[in-house]
């Protein structure tokens, strides 16, 4: 994984995720990361400056990666709901995790020790409600979403389910997420006309 | 913290809580945690056997200390959901979190990687879906869930949003947890009289 003709950059960055994906933050050393990219141990300092350093650019690497696939399917989906659907299909799709799943959740645990980490969570996390808020709010105006859903609310709830069931599938790989993620949002369709958004504009 | 009246045993697990709280799993070292708990370094040993034995007690005896709270507020409610919504006010009732709901996080990251805390994990996991799926239905017979609710879908993505909604608060205190739930839940109860449970039986 970790070599080809990517830059060195990128091949530390994708030694440092497999290394850490095996055996935690902590494993994650210069030497280990060198080795692992066939790289000049010296390299990692001249681009990352320190270990601490390079453990948060590899997680960062990694939930940005994760995350590109739940964005563009948000972007794309003309239905949100159904974007949201395919992001929990394609968070599954994987197995039983891949090595970029399981920094990520590195990465929220760490989160909760490291303050810079924290702030790229928080940022990371925000950003995505945003975007999930902005899409839902329009969906409903366009009668895809029940007029007494709330967007931003919604946004906060189906963002943290997403983190949610990728922890429990990691756990338990038997876990139908997509299944009941599909039940979850067929009820946060109008039921009817009287249902949809643009008869009731009320917020 | 550690110490008071417990017996040895539970004082060197809540010890080994707060030094993984603060440090991470791999700080939690037999002369940590006895020196902590104000404790003879042999009895660690003596209880656990191995620092890896200590380290998977300590991480599940936080996760029963922290379900405690949300398996008691689905088994008192009348209303499962208002019991969901109590779990949920319950999290982060406790401001930026607290050590024990830290160290539920990272059993969940060490499980990943752990097969015996896997288990554990997947034994707690679906005991709480199962334990949710069954009231859900029981309020669904009874009127106070929409009768195109799947009981058992809700209760693998009703769990899964507990856990993600932790983390969301531990990264994000600014995470309107308790607001975007209600408005979630508020979805899921029956419009009108068409849509009791009562009147659908065909599940």
């Amino acid at each position: 994984m970790a070599g080809g003709d990517a830059p060195t950059r990128i091949r530390l960055l994708e030694a440092a995720v497999e290394v850490m994906a095996e055996s935690g933050w902590s494993a994650v050393t210069s030497r280990a990361v060198a080795e692992r990219a066939r790289a000049n141990n010296a390299l990692v300092h001249y681009y990352f400056g320190s270990v601490d350093a390079l453990r948060r650019a590899a997680v960062m690497h990694a939930v940005e990666k994760e995350l590109e696939g739940p964005v563009e399917a948000l972007l794309r989906a003309e239905d949100v709901l159904d974007g949201v659907a395919d992001a929990v299909r394609g968070l599954i799709e994987r197995g039983p995790g891949t090595a970029q799943q399981r920094v990520v959740v590195e990465a929220l645990m760490q989160g909760l020790r490291d303050e810079e980490l924290r702030g790229e969570g928080v940022r990371q996390i925000r950003t995505f409600r945003d975007l999930l808020a902005a899409r839902l709010a329009e969906n409903r105006a366009a009668g895809l979403l029940r007029a007494d859903a709330d967007p931003a609310a919604l946004a906060v709830v189906l963002t943290a389910l997403m983190d949610g069931l990728l922890l429990h599938v990691l756990i338990d790989p038997d876990t139908d997420a997509a299944g009941a993620t599909d039940r979850l949002l067929a009820l946060l369709r109008p039921t009817g006309p009287q249902d949809a958004g643009e008869q009731t504009p009320d917020e």
